[in-house]
């Protein structure tokens, strides 16, 4: 595994190359950023078309019975039920994460009225964080966020803890905790306990139902290939989706609908989890990305997924430590997601350089380059010829040129 | 005014006629629902598809730079801003409806410890009441809402009230509140004030700033036309936009949003009404739908939208009042809205009846029929067809049939 050789040794193994041709692949870029914005499928685009031009053009309001606007979240939930590992209607999508978060963080908090801690870690997705400190600012009662290093959440998990909320796979490190030991503790303490799979979803077996998780958030426009924003999923165990209930609710999670009742009378179901009108264009493109995934084995994407991010990381320390570069997370591959953050001190303008030579990664405060490995379509010749174009970088030092340490990006 | 020809002769004199070929208007369709669907503008589809073709499938993730993701929220809030009578940068558009009515109102009600009142009215929009009994619910510490008549808000207004959440123009009635008395009033007793302009934006000149409105929210898939589920858009005054903070908070909101810090610190904009990512396809197909506005009188529009109302009725009330139609709601045509619901018991069938014809309106609980005048592409001939049409299927008895009996509708 020395060669670009090896590299296309193994695409002509791959099970997954096939579904390579299912997308839209940018002519001459290297796309590893799918962890933040997966490419465009090809089905999307003749969907997209048909909702703008058919449903939205020509069939209007009549689209909502006519084409399935009002069971689309939960049509399109049951597609991503079996990538995370639910039971069927025990997802819908709608809103964003952060939108999502707050429903499920509002209803934990309301079903342990004597508890008022909420538990989460320093490797969570930020905006996780902003959701549960404007939660608990707002309630000014005594709620809290407790925050630990990722390896304290288990021991943290005392009979204070209304609800562990933490994110499966870091979005730096990759470093992916063990769902079925903090779910349990959580269970064994009292708690309720919140999976993000913001980074899991699409690129590790979903284990919810494994595990026994309580309730469940997670994005779609990465490596489900959604769109850009398109709008995220939410998972309720049926155990308790008659039970909780969202400070955040609106006419689509009524029982009733259409009576236009004065009085809110929740759904008795997953349904209660939506809110307002969602927006169809972008539904409508994630709906069609999601049947690319329904024949996918999961466990044998995951066994790519690690395979790119080990050889993706063997090879640039091979080439590249030498330059200063270094591995940040985890060596252990079945602990992992499915991208790798090598970290630099110059990292912003390396990237910069990359991004320049159309290996697309991203630049992660303070000191990080991240790459993301989308196993459904990058292939480890990607992955060979991104380190190609991270050493002639680095050897030739052109990330260190005035245009690369100046720019600024906001992603 | 008592014929065809004089519905054409006020075309012929329309000064918005011209924007009539700016829309797709269904070939042999009388569109009648723009205040629940807006037509497809047709700068919105080479938009949508430069959104999926060049944006997501070829410039990915650099789009947020390249293609102003990043700031098209605030752009579009501004077009809107324009249309609803608010100043530059006092509107961002991201969410649903619901969803920005449950940031300002629990914005509002922090804004107000001692006060434990959410003041509303039966002629609201009942998501809005749910929005309000969700946060009660949630909060559970003697927060209420009140609901009472439309015509008892101003006596309602007492001491108690934290804030005021009506909605301008009736979804039924058409009936619009007196923006100014019922803010001067609240302000007056120390309340805040929050106007949901839903079935306002677009039709009814905006007057926001022009009555000192505290907090307003609103959609733009009706007369604003930005497309199926398209986001909602919300203001805050400005002088409020450092002060209040929603119970509801997210990395879009963040003053350094890029920094990836733990703790939340609000922007110190209207950029705090942003919560988490947003769905560009949807967003980009408003942005278009939004350029047709720059031009637009909106008094001259209103004056437009009264006399199609007017005529609307006068039409079928001349030739429809013997089979038991009748208006619900008043007939000063200047404190209405640009819908007019008409009433009978069997409006359920008579709607079907009048869909199956491509007369598009809508059945609102219990008994009405409603029809919505998009002031910027209906002609008053499509008035005069409409009613020629419902007083067809009323002569003859065509409503009266098993299939339109039997039918049900989501919509």
């Amino acid at each position: 595994m020395t060669t670009r050789a090896d590299a296309l040794k193994l695409d002509s193994q791959d099970a997954f190359a096939k579904k390579r041709g299912e997308f839209y692949l940018p002519q001459g870029t290297i796309y590893l950023d799918g962890n933040s914005l997966g490419v465009l499928p090809k089905a999307a685009v003749a969907r997209v078309k048909h909702a703008v031009d058919v449903e939205w053009g020509t069939d209007l309001i009549t689209s909502w019975n006519k084409h399935g606007w009002w069971t689309l979240p939960r049509v399109i939930g049951n597609k991503i039920a079996h990538v995370i590992g639910a039971a069927p209607d025990s997802v819908v999508v709608a809103d964003s994460i952060s939108v999502n978060l707050f429903k499920v963080l509002s209803a934990a908090v309301a079903q342990k009225p004597t508890r008022k801690v909420i538990l989460s870690d320093s490797g969570n997705f930020p905006s996780d964080l902003y959701v549960a400190q404007g939660l608990c600012t707002f309630m000014n009662d005594g709620h809290s966020l407790r925050v630990v290093e990722p390896e304290a959440v288990l021991d943290a998990i005392t009979e204070d803890v209304a609800v562990v909320m933490v994110t499966e796979t870091d979005y730096r490190s990759a470093r992916r905790h063990d769902m079925k030991a903090v779910t349990e503790k959580a269970h064994a303490k009292g708690a309720l306990m919140i999976w993000d799979l913001a980074h899991s979803a699409g690129a590790v077996p979903g284990r919810l139902d494994e595990v026994n998780a309580d309730m469940a958030i997670g994005c779609t426009y990465k490596y489900l290939n959604g769109g850009p924003g398109s709008p995220a999923f939410v998972h309720v165990h049926p155990r308790l989706q008659s039970k909780v209930m969202p400070a955040l609710v609106g006419w689509w999670g009524h029982a009733a609908p259409f009576a236009f009742g004065q009085k809110f009378e929740a759904a008795q179901s997953i349904a209660r989890m939506q809110c307002g009108t969602q927006p169809m264009l972008s539904m409508q493109a994630l709906d069609a990305a999601l049947d690319v995934w329904a024949d996918v084995d999961m466990n044998a994407l995951y066994a790519k997924a690690q395979t790119m991010c080990r050889l993706f990381t063997e090879w640039a320390e091979a080439r590249c430590a030498k330059f200063g570069i270094t591995l940040y997370g985890t060596r252990q591959w079945n602990t992992r997601g499915s991208h790798v953050c090598l970290r630099h001190e110059q990292s912003y303008a390396i990237m910069q350089a990359l991004i320049e030579r159309k290996v697309i990664g991203d630049f992660r405060a303070p000191d990080m380059m991240r790459f993301g490995f989308a196993p459904l379509y990058n292939s480890f010749a990607d992955v060979w010829d991104a380190v190609d174009v991270l050493h002639n970088i680095l050897e030739t030092e052109a990330w260190n040129k005035p245009e690369f340490l100046a720019k600024k990006s906001v992603t």
